[in-house]
């Protein structure tokens, strides 16, 4: 590698060697997060690089796969900028993430740059050879189900963005901050689902990747969409926030289809692991995504958003 | 992934998927290049994406590694950039060294970004099991080599940068914008070398690499190193261009080590690949790189660079 690198850091230019175990497939997704983008400026180095790892960490949790290794590259600010300091934040959580996931820093680069801090990573991992991992499996008739609760990692930007009483929605913000990718629940759901992805662009926008993919369409309920107490006490300040749980992003939450025969299994998954797995919808013939109302209404997808009929 | 992508471009964000085959070892590299630190703001975006594709083959051929694939990370600027407009030049760039490298983009993301350009690739390749591969393992007594000619791609660079006449110097232009990364010449040194990395730091810089990581020395001899009749031409309108032999960066050739008895094997392994090997200096146990002039004096690295004695 060229090696153009900030000393101060442990990064090895070495390439990174890698043999594959017999009957595995591996599985690649990259993710890169830049400041001012994906997060904010001042935003604590620490949490920033927990971030950086657990949205690619969601993404093999998406394919059902388990976390081999990571490369990394950073580009950071010259001027007006601690980077030493940055660094030493970022590492340790970098240090603590890679333990609590088992999960190895292979190498990277870190180069200098007149922009924003900018964080690239590419995640390795694998799953058994033939596993089945798609966004385009889902059938007419199955079910659509989601993990854990929706809207509030989007909560918890709104009250970051709104200035709101931090201390009332402490939860949501360290949603918002550090989701918890979903891996034990991926690897388990490949042997029942027919299609899976992780909610990181929202709701509808995900769900319209499987049915894309897959040539199909999709009713959800509002109503029963799950979402946390505190995500309904931000609800009961401003109804408006009731978007956030369908077209708000971050939650990393996992979506899937499943034929209605595998109901009982996933009940029993949702026990054993203790991981709420609720029905929102079922997947349709006709080419469409509705979001019906609570009380039967549709709010409809338009280029701009969403809108009440 | 997150998708927080330019539609436009074809990138797709579900994951790769891939099957390894027996008996291999994967190899991992990762460039990240960034407008106005390693290439200009207004460079031809269909050169930037062979030049940040070929850094990273570039890198795969120091491990003796046949491409596989590779992922791309693109952040791109909001304002003041004609986005679509880069991104079919660039598209075509890779496009064309894709096919020419028989290397396949597997996946990646595209963001956006207040900064410049940021490309970052992760290149993947596989080499077979156990084969030889290191920084580490050169030895007292080793001849060191350097393949083709140096100090083109930096003579290029002054070129542009002091605005002499380029169409006197295309050849050192068109090795500084497109490196050739020496895949075929990596492969089969494997089984010859004991250690090689490709310079894209600078000669002095790289041995200094290998040198450290083998704990040995080495003494290189300035008159050895191989130079292009181009160069020769810079180097005659100012004798100061001589050190962009040994320190200017991104020339992309292979430097390794070798036992002494390798040398007929070496020869014609030059004679085979139409490709120059050169002898330019020894392993030596003193712990010191040390650069001969042509005089047999002394030129010394500092902190600073280098200087004569």
């Amino acid at each position: 590698m060229s090696g153009k690198g900030a000393p101060a850091f442990s990064l090895s230019n070495d390439a990174a060697i890698y043999s594959p175990e017999q009957n595995k497939e591996l599985i690649f997704t990259k993710d890169t997060l830049v400041a001012g983008v994906h997060f904010f400026e001042n935003d604590d180095p620490f949490l920033v690089a927990q971030k950086s790892l657990r949205v690619n960490l969601s993404d093999l949790a998406s394919m059902g796969a388990q976390p081999l290794g990571y490369l990394l590259s950073l580009s950071l600010p010259k001027k007006n900028f601690d980077i030493e300091k940055w660094l030493a934040a970022f590492s340790a959580g970098l240090k603590q993430d890679q333990e609590r996931y088992n999960w190895k820093l292979w190498g990277g680069d870190t180069v200098s740059t007149s922009g924003p801090v900018t964080i690239s990573v590419t995640a390795i991992g694998q799953t058994d050879k033939g596993v089945n991992i798609s966004r385009s499996g889902a059938k007419v008739g199955d079910d659509i189900y989601v993990s854990g609760t929706l809207g509030d990692a989007a909560g918890g930007l709104v009250v970051l963005q709104d200035d709101l009483d931090r201390t009332l929605y402490d939860e949501l913000i360290n949603r918002y901050y550090l989701p918890e990718p979903r891996l034990k629940l991926g690897r388990a759901l490949t042997e029942i689902i027919t299609s899976m992805m992780d909610v990181s662009d929202g709701l509808m926008g995900d769900i319209s990747h499987i049915c894309e993919n897959s040539g199909v369409g999709a009713i959800l309920n509002l109503e029963k969409i799950p979402s946390s107490q505190v995500f309904g006490n931000l609800l009961a300040t401003n109804k408006a926030y009731s978007r956030l749980a369908w077209s708000g992003g971050d939650d990393y939450e996992l979506l899937f289809t499943a034929p209605k025969n595998k109901n009982a299994v996933i009940k029993n998954l949702s026990d054993e692991l203790g991981i709420k797995l609720t029905k929102i919808g079922e997947i349709t013939k006709a080419l469409q995504i509705k979001l019906l109302d609570d009380d039967g209404s549709e709010i409809t997808q338009t280029k701009k958003g969403f809108r009440h009929f």
